[in-house]
């Protein structure tokens, strides 16, 4: 007996168009972005496979996504469950930076680094910032925990705990789960559940707005690796995520 | 001590503008209807009457309108309650008839009696019918209270136990809440907060897209009555309702 986890995440948002470190800040989808969440919805019902309750982080990107794909796959009405622990990978003190310039500015080593080190997260975010959290009411109920800057490894520590205490469970009372999150913070659970390690998941890229689905056993483990709803759709998408910065 | 609480009619729905009657099939809102959801969010917005939590009926058209109305407010982030008790009022047998072809079928006093009777629900629809819920997933788990028609007193029957048990405790712990509903939920948990006798409550009608906001003490009870953000194009929408059909 095992039950389907749907992985999605967010389309194309405005500073992903524009090509900047976006980590906690809030943006929003582009037409592009809307465009690809409906299109996600289409797939879901087009294979029959129906969320029964929807996870989010609390960032509007993955929650904008959501809605889109859950009113064309007509699954509005499901339950919602938000957190914070879903949220994209906090990027400290690159949140607001150009990609392009920071790799110019820092060099090829230094870039990489801050993108896919496992455990080096970059330098931390002053809560002055313009791009800081610290004033923003969807966290003052998590300020002791709340990041100024992440490392992969970081976000596995924090996605951990809701994976294990709120999405499993899910699983297991049957639902077919729907998460709609961050390129980093499904990275951090496809390592977890597919047992990548610390060196090759700096590899892996998730393309935006593809249903990455997976059959869960009882404790938590996968029945073989993800599928892509669209093969051949994510193998580009994934393609142009690794290209990032490049341009 | 009391706590804020929004009432808001979903925007205007394919069915809305086609002039028939609606109750639980669920058409999606217009181009209108997005643009009313929008701009509920921008009044909220401006007055600073910012939600902390939302409760929907389980029907698309108000949970499009929540989404809409707190992506413009900034607030897609709170968490969401659905509840198929606060849906639309049943409308039985009439579900799927046009509003104008009935009144000239039947009359203007049946007509009214049936939009607008505090306890005569018009007759039952069958299971049978393409616009019943016999088969719709959302109601799997209620299929024992699952109406096939319902006057209004029905609907508060339903409704009071949610009031009560849900939207009442959140408000108490010190929550702005905001509902997102029905012309008709709506106007059944009006006539609960203010009092509205069986006989006054058939002329009270509700607009869409207009939030009407309640300060509400502990016991449940609203301090005065309920205050629309932009009461000038609140009565123009009421009169727009109440001649439904008319044309």
């Amino acid at each position: 007996m095992t039950n389907t986890l749907i992985l999605l995440r967010h389309g194309q948002s405005e500073w992903n168009q524009k090509n900047l470190f976006t980590g906690w800040v809030d943006v929003r989808l582009t037409e592009q972005g809307r465009g690809e969440a409906a299109r996600a919805g289409e797939l879901l019902a087009e294979a029959g496979v129906l969320p029964d309750v929807l996870h989010t982080s609390v960032l509007s990107r993955a929650i904008q996504t959501a809605n889109l794909a859950l009113d064309t796959a007509d699954r509005l009405w499901i339950p919602v469950k938000r957190s914070w622990r879903l949220n994209e990978r906090h990027y400290g003190a690159l949140q607001g930076l150009d990609k392009a310039e920071t790799l110019e500015k820092y060099g090829e080593q230094q870039f990489m680094e801050w993108r896919r080190s496992f455990d080096t997260p970059p330098p931390a975010l002053d809560d002055a910032s313009e791009w800081s959290q610290a004033n923003d009411p969807r966290y003052a109920g998590i300020d002791g925990e709340r990041p100024q800057t992440e490392c992969l490894k970081d976000v596995i520590v924090r996605l951990l705990p809701y994976w294990e205490g709120e999405i499993l469970p899910d699983l297991n009372a049957g639902r077919t789960v729907l998460v709609t999150a961050h390129g980093n913070s499904l990275r951090a659970l496809v390592k977890h559940l597919e047992g990548i390690s610390d060196a090759d998941i700096a590899a892996l890229n998730i393309p935006t707005g593809m249903p990455l689905v997976y059959e869960i056993e009882a404790d938590g483990t996968p029945v073989g690796p993800g599928r892509y709803l669209d093969p051949d759709a994510a193998a580009a998408g994934a393609a142009a995520v690794a290209a990032q910065g490049k341009h």
